[in-house]
């Protein structure tokens, strides 16, 4: 079994133990993906460079819970919907390589519709 | 190579290539991870139940792309912060356990700190 | 003086008192806009329309400090930005009423370019 | 009538046309605040300071369309859930103004639970 389908098995059945799949709709699983993002965004306010250096140094672990919290939401939505997470990114990743050709894009942030 | 690191190493290429190591703060990938949960969201809001399963079901590459795109800037965060994300998930799951055990917490949905 | 220009006094005195301009950064303010409103949403998570209902009927005052915050950062970001508040939510209704003619729109929530 | 009362019932017209109560819930009004905060901090997203200063200048119209946009929801949702909106700004003012004394929090961006 792959990687992400594991881990995938571990947080449904932690679901599964709880009841949860009844609370756990498309609309609140979003919400929920969005409130843990914002969970890791937190960690970075107010902050300077120099600041968030020094705290993702000392709070690596508490950085890493928001980030498994993003992850195991996300693989409940891929679970759920029938989408292969994986290979979901792959494929963002090719989409994303069109949009942003390397020529045009090299060393600059512009959005791809003002490239 | 494992499945997240083999995904990280298809992310990090695409970056190295485009030379944007420069934008990719803290901040800002903690910013892009959460508008791309909000686009997630976006999939959802207004409509109700029965929509949304038909939304589901006719914009699964749609989504599928919105769901990639928070993994890869996952996999970038992780990557940066030195964080191994598929054991954050696994351990962010035991934390969750004891916060919510099933016998209090099977079939509610509240808060743990009000449990 | 405007209501909205009353309002805006009070919290740029809060935040002078204690010389915050300094970390208020158009970035920063945002980030902090869209972290406030993860907590109003976060009021509404997991539940259904009863349990909702009858959460804001006993939570007045909780998600009205709440709504309190996203409304003194964005009174903030518009003084900061040289914006006008009143007159760009008026403005934007005039843009709205633009893309979603009540004709199409009466009745339906689909998003204007697909109306 | 006061400004905010009469911004309100400017949006709330709107709204009454369209025949959108319906939609209008409190889960997808705070779902709606969300992604509108989302796309204000999308006009900073990868920005320098330079940069930045130089995109609000140059895009006031813009942002100032997204601040209504939240405005307008946040204004909604008051009006929904029988909240004074600001009367809540100023309340939350005064409950900031003692989790932050000017003594303590004075050039300090720590929260208030790690002063």
């Amino acid at each position: 079994m792959s990687e992400v389908k594991k881990l995938t098995e571990k947080i449904l059945k932690f679901r599964r133990e709880r009841d949860w799949e009844q609370f756990h709709t498309p609309k609140d699983l979003a919400i929920s993906l969005s409130l843990e993002a914002g969970e890791v965004l937190e960690h970075f306010q107010w902050k300077s460079k120099e600041e968030i250096e020094k705290h993702i140094a000392t709070n690596k672990e508490e950085i890493g819970d928001e980030l498994g919290d993003v992850f195991n939401y996300l693989l409940l939505m891929a679970h759920d919907f029938k989408i292969d997470l994986a290979k979901a990114a792959e494929n963002k990743i090719k989409k994303s390589a069109l949009k942003y050709p390397i020529e045009k894009a090299k060393g600059r942030h512009t959005k791809y519709n003002k490239l």
